[in-house]
């Protein structure tokens, strides 16, 4: 029977344990020898005597031995009078050495070994904290009463966004990766009224920069039933916080990678976008926030409300997609034509979060079609669930590399990714 | 406020409700008409004076009215003195009658109208079932120590299997859609031991069955440190346990899918490969099982050992792929060396789960590789894992779809998937 590393300190001094790893490190001293083990839970060290054989580092052993108290040890307790067997051939040398406190190799050598490297303790770490935030993710809406869908990641037109698809070669036919599972999610409002996704998203982003990737998980959300996207913002809110608490469950994971878990406000702080240009020092005529504005934002957010997150609201029509909501504008003293019922959240001063409310009478999503130039026809299965009938919705999707990048302050989303692909990488 | 359908017998008679939803039905009699209106959470009855103008089926309205005890409407109360606000325009009819008790049309017209036909609520209940499989097979995992991994769904060559693949034009250069994550999967189990994903797979099927998609969701389990593939079989015994809990919690979806949730043995009853083919009356040198064969097994195990779940291990290595472990032979008097140490679950006399040990030494790999004439240089990423030391290790995969079919009945796993892909299909 197994004991695992971080179970081994529960045992009775004296009484036989086996324990199943990988070597971590092995020190030959003068008059002893000390076998580190590592398994999913943690270290345990192994006393063997001066001049023991023992196999190089990341070879998967069995010891079998006495465990015994001795304060120096992981825990207070250690194996003694062990017999080590190896589970596999004696493992190759490792690109860099897992035993010491940080992984300190350059980014293409940790992604062009990351089937070895994610195992060191501190790396495999920031991905138990993304995986934590999966489960806060879909237990925040378990309860909000959502439903957890699938939909196709291969679809037969590029009607989102014409630019950055990947197209695919289905059976002879071109058909395309899908970019987003917005139309989907919200054709999926008709029938649950509140759904999710985490999936794949595929974009052929042909630049390439610290925060893009051409394959990441999207965490999708969309909800019926809502006066406008500030009903969404709540929702998000949540979401957000249910992620967090499962992050901070993890102490070991949290304490290995020196993540920061925000505290998410009972409100995130709201600004409106044009009021965001104007405390930033933009003109007021800039369509989008540039990366320093974002930055400044944050900053703003922190000292005037004491909050990681900000929501800026009202982004302009002419930069979000044909099936976002006009501003409705009953809460500004001067509404405004061309914004929209939409928001960016911003966590500390990087964008997090693009969320908001749709159109949702399929006489609106006919004119904007048009407005763009374009024949609904093309979109005639999309506009299926609207003629018969949707109701008023919105959604927002959190980007999981982007979040978990910001929240253990990666400077890369490569760096938080398992195994990431890009413009340039299709291995490992 | 809003109340939902499904709370609407626990208000007070005579208390304001406001009611939102779409109009399942509408019926005009002499000296009354009702209004059936259909949340998320179930329906609800809402009278109206005869002749009142009443907006088509499908149509999203807000009923606000005055709660009401009635013995005959359901749950025993309904709304009166309503007044009837529409959220939308009036909806198109809909393709069938969605307040019919069963739905029937035909699969074209289902999938055809895919986004509308899934509102009606046996239909609706079908997903109900997945989405609770898949949160019963995570919580199962979670508890037994597993982490949740992603893994691309981009790859750079087509080694595990070079048929059936979908290209892909990424960036000008021909990559394909992962057929499973079987490789990394297996790399991160010397990261994390313990893995899971739900995931999309793509199978460039050419043929048109019931029960194969172009791309379908597969619930793929890994882990470690174990002895030989029945331990993997009983991870999977205690998954398929916490998915069928899942799905008996959900109990008012049972009911209108008519579901027949299976009771899981303690112990999956386990037929040797080369017994099977003797049962059914199979030549001996058969290499696989035939669907009849299957049919026959699951009638056997349903009057031998009362499970409608039958575990065939011993597979041919010949069938199977280049990392399956081959038969360590100690559980018969007669060790084969042309067997593996892999197995097949049946689900009533369906093949739902394939799983096994793998290989774990990369000589073995390599050997392995080279037998298949191949060159080990080919999978010199996957093969990374292997030479920095890989513990003995196996897994499985579910279909999530196949699951779902076979545990309502349905004859096509079109019929529970949806929004479908196949050789014909790329829309809605």
């Amino acid at each position: 029977m197994r004991t695992l590393c971080h179970d081994l300190p529960a045992s009775t001094p004296g009484e036989e344990v086996v324990l199943e790893g990988w070597v971590q490190r092995r020190r030959q001293l003068a008059r002893v020898t000390f076998l580190v083990v590592r398994d999913r839970s943690g270290l345990a060290q192994v006393v063997l005597p001066a001049g023991a054989a023992v196999p190089p580092e990341e070879t998967v052993v069995r010891v079998t031995g006495t465990a015994a108290a001795n304060a120096q040890a992981p825990g207070g307790v250690e194996v003694t009078d062990a017999l080590v067997e190896l589970l596999t051939e004696p493992a190759a040398t490792p690109p860099a050495e897992l035993w010491r406190p940080g992984l300190d190799v350059s980014l293409p050598t940790l992604l062009d070994h990351a089937p070895v490297l994610w195992r060191h303790p501190a790396q495999r770490a920031r991905w138990e904290l993304a995986a934590a935030s999966l489960r806060g993710f879909r237990a925040s809406l378990d309860a909000l009463g959502f439903t957890e869908v699938t939909t196709p990641k291969i679809v037969g037109t590029a009607t989102e966004s014409g630019a950055n698809v990947f197209p695919v070669d289905w059976f002879g036919r071109e058909a395309y990766l899908a970019q987003s599972p917005q139309f989907y999610k919200q054709q999926l409002v008709g029938v649950f009224e509140r759904v999710y996704e985490v999936g794949p998203v595929f974009r052929a982003e042909p630049h390439d920069t610290v925060r893009h990737l051409a394959e990441y998980r999207s965490l999708d959300v969309e909800l019926g039933f809502i006066g406008d996207h500030r009903d969404v913002l709540a929702v998000l809110r949540d979401v957000l916080s249910g992620m967090v608490d499962a992050v901070r469950a993890e102490e070991a994971a949290v304490s290995r990678t020196g993540a920061l878990p925000p505290v998410v406000p009972d409100e995130v702080p709201v600004i409106r976008f044009a009021d965001a240009l104007a405390l930033v020092g933009a003109p007021a005529d800039e369509p989008d926030l540039a990366p320093e504005h974002e930055r400044a934002l944050g900053a703003w957010a922190l000292a005037e409300h004491g909050s990681d997150f900000l929501a800026v609201e009202g982004y302009p029509m002419a930069k979000r997609p044909f099936y976002t909501h006009p501003w409705t504008g009953n809460r500004s003293a001067a509404p405004s034509t061309t914004a929209s019922n939409s928001f960016d959240l911003l966590f500390r001063g990087l964008e997090l979060v693009t969320g908001g409310q749709r159109l949702h009478r399929a006489s609106d999503y006919e004119r904007a079609i048009r407005a763009r130039g374009e024949d609904p026809a093309t979109y005639d299965a999309y506009l299926q669930a609207f003629r018969h009938g949707m109701p008023p919705h919105g959604g927002f999707a959190i980007g999981l590399e982007r979040w978990v990048a910001r929240l253990v302050g990666a400077a890369n989303v490569r760096e938080v990714t398992l195994f990431p692909r890009d413009l340039n990488r299709l291995t490992p």
